[in-house]
């Protein structure tokens, strides 16, 4: 499943030998991997809807001298390059064609830079998340974009996904953390893009057009990164509901009254269940719990506690059946534990496929509601867990891995969800990308004007599609 | 002076009058201005140093289907457009060229929807900030960027120039709070950008690519616009220097301490005699001050305190000679409109030419004392006023309008601040834009692959040159 490559390259082994020499010419024995008992890890990321091929070969370049050679080589020889980060993904946006070389950023992987006074850090794109974190916390400072892989993921591939996580409720997805880069254009020649200043508009924003670009116009070779000062230790509010509307009702009122939790996240029953079995504890939901809110505020003090006292009063208006606020580290700590363990949980019912839609945020109760009617449907479980405080929500369908039926059944409710999210005036994607699984949904939501601009800008920076073609959209 | 048009549009006058027939049918006879005793009111912005040409025309359409009609019309007879919001623009980025049609966009002036429950807004480019303001303002919600001309300049023109304000410390800039856009391209088709939501990664970011790019790529025709909450009425700190290097390093402290107040301005010594002149009051800075800095906290009840708090114990450490803080809203709204009228000030000296650069943090000073070298080497007073919590600082230049050396020499200083600018690692525009008068310093800042892929995104998107030609780049 998946085995279906997008994009073919047409080379003769001549010529991919030529290939072959120049990138170890350039990036010595060790950059370059053909060894097929090795390539199959760089082969695709972590959604199993999208398609792979096999690539010619991996790289592993160490710096942007050695992107660029990679680059001209492959422009040379028109061989098709993937980016790739860690391999986080969930669209496939990462995944080999055929024939490609596929180029691996995680050697890449030094902090250049943390300045305190300017509140920036400069980093290579192979960094992982969680180290960027950890760095810049030692200066008192705070990079907000959490992708629930944010320990193994990498800023580049961050950036090139425009990633976001549980902060984004209070402090935006990753394109509102960056104030440049530097790119490896489709010529070889380096593109950087921004400044170091706060603000800034010196022609186009072309940072925040590679921001979320997922590897199609270029390839990032290093980012400056804009910081905030850490917040405070957050306290934390749990409530149960009895119903998914009521829980629902109560982030509604939320946004309406105008307060701004660092964290709001839901979960539904199943995903509660998977939870608690997983982690062999109660998340104080009781039974027959339809959903629970996980609340946080890093506002400190008094001000938390205000911001908490006053969420919790929404709960019990909206019908709470428990709500419970802690400013207990480990407490909170365990909470966020059991969220971020949905998926891991899941994977006792067999294994998972995550959607990844954004509805205003009035939706979403009825974006789980027919989440509710589409797991009937297709007769497979999908839990329901999510960014409630924007409204971005991933349902998450489990099926027999070993099923072609199930995994088709899957696909149809991974479908189904999208074409749910459109009609209640959301976007197919709120976090994940388009990658390789979602272009005709792509097409869709942007329209044929869209679809066009979208090519000219690709034809612009990239004449002869050498940069992950067939993601996202394709050419024709 | 100023008086050089940078492109000519050839065309006889039997096109230009078929075009005009065009126009009149589609706009009717009050949308179309040809009278050459009006058009003169729609030729400049409010920059000195810019140039501008006489325009065919001017057109006032209401509806992005009459904006479609002007470009369609415009693009069969190759006759160049210069988008147009009210003109308070300082870089003539708005500017007519000879032969063009001036499209301006103050007859869209609805607000299409205001919708409290998912703290957005729908509006027309002609809607003037501070009416949006008000009417969101109703519902509790907060449209943040503020630029100094809030009271007359339009969203549109806010959007293609990417506006900042006085906000921009803690609320960011106009793409900050810009959630979608519908664009007409030069082909005459609408392009609908972007989404309702909060979070949304289908595709390429168009609409942050079009944010800033002042009128080159297309005409905006209409915004979804993020809203925040209300914020607390701001407590009002002001604090007065006896070197610009005392407050220059109270401001870097504030940053450094991981103080995020609501506002944080800077006036240097020229600034606060000409304020203290023209509003004939005490700013409180005492004789001999060099440096005022006014901050706010939107923070709210102890939190506000405890913010200005803490930049007063930074303030008296650095050195201030005086610091007062208020919660008395007549006082911190006039300390406020004292920052304001700072250009107005200066029109008791001369002429003004406000410039706009933006330098890391920790610069400040370095700037300010180099405006200093730069006023004595022209000869002429540089007021220098701005958003120190960003580096966004506007060195003001007077002179005597009437003596073509006194503006050579403006000139001349003009462009040793963006030279000083750019050695300390800053912009060359940090909110106003390039426009016509700086392009030659965004080729210098973005480097030659910068201009290319510039160059080749305008190409994409508008392969004939027909917006707006000449601003911020030439294609040759």
């Amino acid at each position: 499943m998946g085995r279906s490559p997008t994009v073919t390259c047409v080379h003769t082994s001549a010529t991919s030998a030529e290939l072959l020499d120049h990138l170890r010419t350039a990036l010595g024995q060790d950059g370059v991997i053909t060894d097929p008992d090795v390539l199959p890890g760089y082969q695709r990321d972590m959604m199993p809807l999208a398609p792979y091929g096999t690539p010619l070969a991996v790289v592993l370049p160490r710096s942007t001298e050695q992107v660029q050679a990679v680059v001209r080589a492959c422009a040379r020889h028109r061989v098709p390059i993937v980016p790739r980060g860690a391999g986080s993904g969930l669209s496939g946006a990462a995944n080999a064609v055929d024939g490609c070389v596929v180029l691996v950023t995680t050697r890449m992987n030094a902090i250049v830079e943390v300045d305190p006074d300017n509140r920036l850090a400069v980093v290579e794109p192979g960094v992982v998340n969680l180290d960027l974190r950890d760095a810049v916390e030692k200066h008192g400072l705070f990079y907000p974009p959490d992708p629930s892989s944010y320990d193994w993921c990498t800023i580049g591939g961050n950036l090139s996904t425009n990633a976001g996580g549980l902060c984004c409720v209070k402090y935006g997805v990753t394109t509102d953390s960056v104030l440049g880069m530097r790119v490896v254009l489709a010529d070889g020649e380096v593109l950087d893009t921004g400044r170091r200043t706060v603000k800034g508009v010196a022609g186009y924003d072309l940072t925040k057009l590679f921001v979320g670009s997922e590897g199609t116009l270029g390839v990032i070779t290093r980012a400056t990164l804009a910081l905030r000062p850490l917040p405070q230790a957050p306290g934390t509010l749990v409530a149960a509901f009895g119903s998914t509307g009521a829980a629902g009702a109560a982030v509604a009122r939320v946004v309406r009254e105008g307060l701004v939790p660092s964290l709001m996240e839901i979960m539904d029953a199943t995903s509660i269940q998977a939870v608690e079995a997983h982690l062999k504890t109660e998340l104080g939901a009781g039974r027959g719990s339809a959903a629970l809110l996980l609340c946080q505020s890093d506002s400190g003090g008094e001000a938390a506690r205000r911001e908490l006292a006053a969420i919790e009063r929404i709960c019990a208006d909206a019908g709470a059946t428990l709500a419970h606020t802690t400013f207990d580290a480990a407490e909170g700590a365990m909470l966020l534990t059991a969220r971020r363990a949905v998926l891991t949980a899941l994977e006792t019912y067999g294994a998972w496929m995550t959607d990844d839609v954004c509805v205003p945020r009035t939706k979403i109760t009825e974006l789980i509601a027919g989440c509710a009617r589409i797991s009937d449907e297709v007769g497979l479980r999908v839990a329901v867990v999510g960014h409630a405080g924007d409204g971005n929500m991933h349902p998450t369908i489990v099926y027999d891995p070993t099923s072609t039926d199930e995994f088709d059944r899957a696909t149809r409710a991974f479908n189904d969800i999208l074409e749910l999210g459109l009609a209640l005036g959301g976007t197919i994607t709120g976090e994940h990308g388009v990658g390789k699984i979602k272009r005709d949904w792509l097409a869709r939501e942007i329209g044929p004007v869209g679809l066009r601009a979208h090519r000219a800008i690709k034809a612009a920076l990239d004449p002869d599609n050498l940069f992950n073609p067939g993601s996202m959209f394709t050419m024709d």
